[in-house]
């Protein structure tokens, strides 16, 4: 029985060991996932993690050798700590830590030796407690400085550095000149790791801020334009209890969630904002970003993401009864709306990734949100006049009738993002399209636009034709000219039917 | 002629040179006056000054004064270092920073000594190679690490750290038992700076980042409840469209606006989340901090402000008409579901300050925010069955469905938040009231409850009463009082409304 026993407890320690390992092996499977992962939704990444990996081991290797090690002493050590405190992911970044670093041990050894000198000439015993009181002045009136938002934002970290060479200069204990060889030492070694750090961030595959922040706003509108453009379809065509459900367990519907990440971006879009500030100009980004600029048409896109929230969980939380008479009657409308401004927000977002100016569709779509609006007003008024026996109770269409509302709101603030957007690329000096200038030859914008404010009338609808034919010039995947050709033909029955009214 | 230009010229310069000082001066005042702001607005920003120039002046003295100095040499300036560096507004990000960093160095230390063994095993032309790959593989390596979420949130600082110091261990051109002894220095350095920012940060008035998060949290509450309770007010005692003018130009209307703030807020949340991870139990909060529910709770109530944000531009962007036959229908349901979703949030936001169950008075606004979605639906339906040929275009009265649409998801909303409160103050062991617990007794809650669940009894109203009787007894403030009273009639009000329907 013993010897069984054993046995036994051997093999249920021999399961659980391989149980064990087992549960190690799905964890460092599971950590190679996520390596993997991380790796590839940004590879820059990886270049960055190598990058600093070489600049430190040109740095150490560099401060090894002993002819440079006999020149600068334990001083190069200091080399070492700049370029793993300094290497940012972005150039941005690095030079503002750079350049920060830089002045403030500059500034703070000045003051330092200034200081050292003052205390000295109080004698042996006044020495100590006029360095505290220098000390305590200096770190308390800079970490308050630290709190006010303008300082906060540029010379944070050269507040800290300052802090922190002052206090070494002062409290080192070397007489005056020997604090001045330290500096000179700790200078030279602060500008070697800095030198080093901002040319391999310059020189080996630069990640610029103002471009992240350049993508980033770009990104975000083309996530609210999907759902736009996806939220006619998923309103109308499925019973309104399961769009919930459907958002969540089909991978195709992850386009109507994909706004949420914009609702909470604008932390990431004022830290890239900062960052750019420092950038010099570069590629396409001739002069200064225009990073406010891009701030402003990020938070308009925000703008209508809230609006979009709010949309979603107004339709979550309705009654989920069987589509109404009435819920037809606005179908073409709203997804017009809808479409409409998910189509302009589209070309917004590529005008800006493209850094052209926004084309001439731009004013077409503007003109078909504007036209929806008034389509979905004429309809109500229709059915509020005709068949008021027919249309069914007040209480049950007041969540049809506030998503229309809301989908006004929503297209008011595309119209803002477009104006943003028309701002932006005249600050950033975006190139004009040649394709959109032969166009505006043939129908010119300003034209085209004083036809669209007046009734629909036979001219207008050629013009629907030109821009269509622009489109698909311009963006040649099959499936947008399919969109954008069934969107031509909904424009001229919208055209049709708002005759007939 | 000559001297007349010359005494013109003189003059023009002191003019010149006054104005010059008068402009400087304004500058200086701008920045007393802007100090005082930031001073003000949280008092313990200056005490944090302070506390760092203090634990600065200690180490700086401790490191100055002969004896230590001897003792730690020059490595004692890795102590000032440490607590210039360390050194964060609260207690939890000075914990994260200071074990962070103390764990780092013992591992990079640790991990150094074994490269600089394997190196030198290599002989004098292998080692700087050895030396140089190693430091690349760690340095690239760890920097990746970075970019995962989980070790971001914890360990960014501990890895900087780790990469710093074993890059100075290995590069340091010292053989092994010189290593020990400096990395010894350096470690009991090191120690010494983060317990003196451990002590000042724990001791001398310390600000906990789980407070900080709990008040923020609460205070949103508190913002989005103030616009609730003014919306109301706001939306039909004011013609339409002077509303937006009204909240810019008087001070009164701050409140109308304060919510704005709530829509950022998630990126504090998280801060102060991460670093209330570190810290221990104090003062009331006994236990670790639920801080996830403290998130979600936040979360919650930024979808609130998510739907505000729309509400907002909603009225502001509708057609200023004045006020229809509609609006007088609709006013009562409205402002009642607004002000007691208000009522409700703030109940709940003063439940969390005070660190209380939520007292049974939520229950009742809980049931009179419901209860006013019911009015309003029976008020529509009566509208649209009696008055039909009165009632003005389906037109005009979209975007005043809307409103009551986004109050309706405000109001389910606010009952996740009340829901999200509930198991927050279970979670956080939160104490109950007393004054609570001898009205339950006089009229238990489930009862209650109950009792709401069905129509209007007359039960109904004493029960109300005796809630509104409670309410005086707990919030003492005469203001506060007079509300709840004014409340307490217009309940009545709308109960006898309801049978009335």
């Amino acid at each position: 029985m013993d010897s069984a026993n054993q046995k036994n407890g051997g093999f249920a320690k021999l399961l659980d060991w391989i149980n064990k390992l087992g549960k190690f092996k799905d964890e460092v499977v599971n950590i190679a996932k996520e390596t993997k992962k991380i790796g590839k939704d940004d590879p820059r990444r990886i270049i960055h993690a190598a990058k600093v990996g070489l600049a430190l081991t040109l740095v150490s290797l560099f401060y090894y050798f002993k002819p440079l090690y006999d020149g600068f002493g334990q001083a190069g050590m200091w080399a070492v700590l700049t370029v793993v405190v300094v290497f940012e992911f972005s150039v941005g970044g690095t030079l503002c830590k750079c350049i920060n670093r830089g002045c403030a041990t500059l500034l703070a050894g000045a003051l330092g030796i200034g200081a050292e000198y003052l205390a000295e000439l109080t004698g042996k015993t006044g020495e100590p407690i006029m360095l505290g009181f220098f000390v305590f002045i200096l770190a308390t009136g800079s970490t308050f400085a630290r709190f006010f938002p303008y300082l906060k934002r540029r010379y944070d970290y050269g507040i800290l550095i300052f802090i922190l060479t002052f206090s070494l200069v002062t409290v080192s204990g070397y007489r005056v000149e020997e604090i001045i060889e330290l500096a000179h030492q700790r200078l030279s070694t602060i500008i070697i790791g800095a030198a080093t750090c901002m040319i391999v961030s310059l020189f080996i595959c630069p990640v610029w801020a103002g471009q992240d922040l350049h993508i980033l706003v770009a990104s975000n509108m083309e996530k609210v334009a999907s759902f736009l453009e996806g939220f006619g379809d998923e309103y109308f065509h499925l019973p309104q209890g399961e769009v919930d459900d459907a958002n969540t367990s089909k991978e195709g519907k992850l386009f109507l969630q994909a706004y949420k990440s914009v609702l909470g971006s604008k932390a990431s879009e004022e830290t890239l904002a900062n960052a750019a500030w420092w950038e010099p100009g570069h590629g396409s980004f001739r002069f200064r970003d225009p990073c406010n600029q891009y701030l402003k048409v990020g938070a308009l896109t925000r703008q209508c993401a809230y609006h979009i929230e709010t949309l979603v969980s107004g339709y979550t939380n309705s009654n989920k009864q069987a589509q109404t008479e009435f819920h037809k009657i606005i179908q073409e409308p709203y997804s017009k709306m809808s479409s409409e401004a998910g189509k302009l927000l589209l070309e917004l977002s590529s005008a800006i990734k493209n850094m052209t100016h926004p084309s001439s569709i731009v004013e077409n779509h503007l003109h078909n949100m504007k036209s929806a609006i008034d389509d979905l007003k004429s309809v109500l008024q229709t059915s509020n006049h005709s068949n008021n026996n027919n249309k069914s109770n007040l209480l049950d269409i007041i969540p049809i009738l506030a998503v229309g509302s809301i989908l006004i709101d929503i297209i008011h603030s595309v119209e803002k993002v477009s104006e943003a957007v028309h701002e932006l690329s005249n600050l950033g000096h975006f190139k004009k399209m040649e394709k959109q200038k032969s166009t505006t030859t043939f129908a010119p914008e300003k034209i085209q636009q004083k036809l669209h404010k007046g009734i629909v009338q036979p001219v207008n609808d050629n013009a629907d034709m030109d821009v269509d034919h622009v489109v698909i010039e311009i963006r040649d995947t099959s499936k947008e000219i399919i969109h954008q050709e069934n969107n031509g033909d909904t424009n001229k029955k919208q055209g049709q039917q708002q005759v007939e009214v």
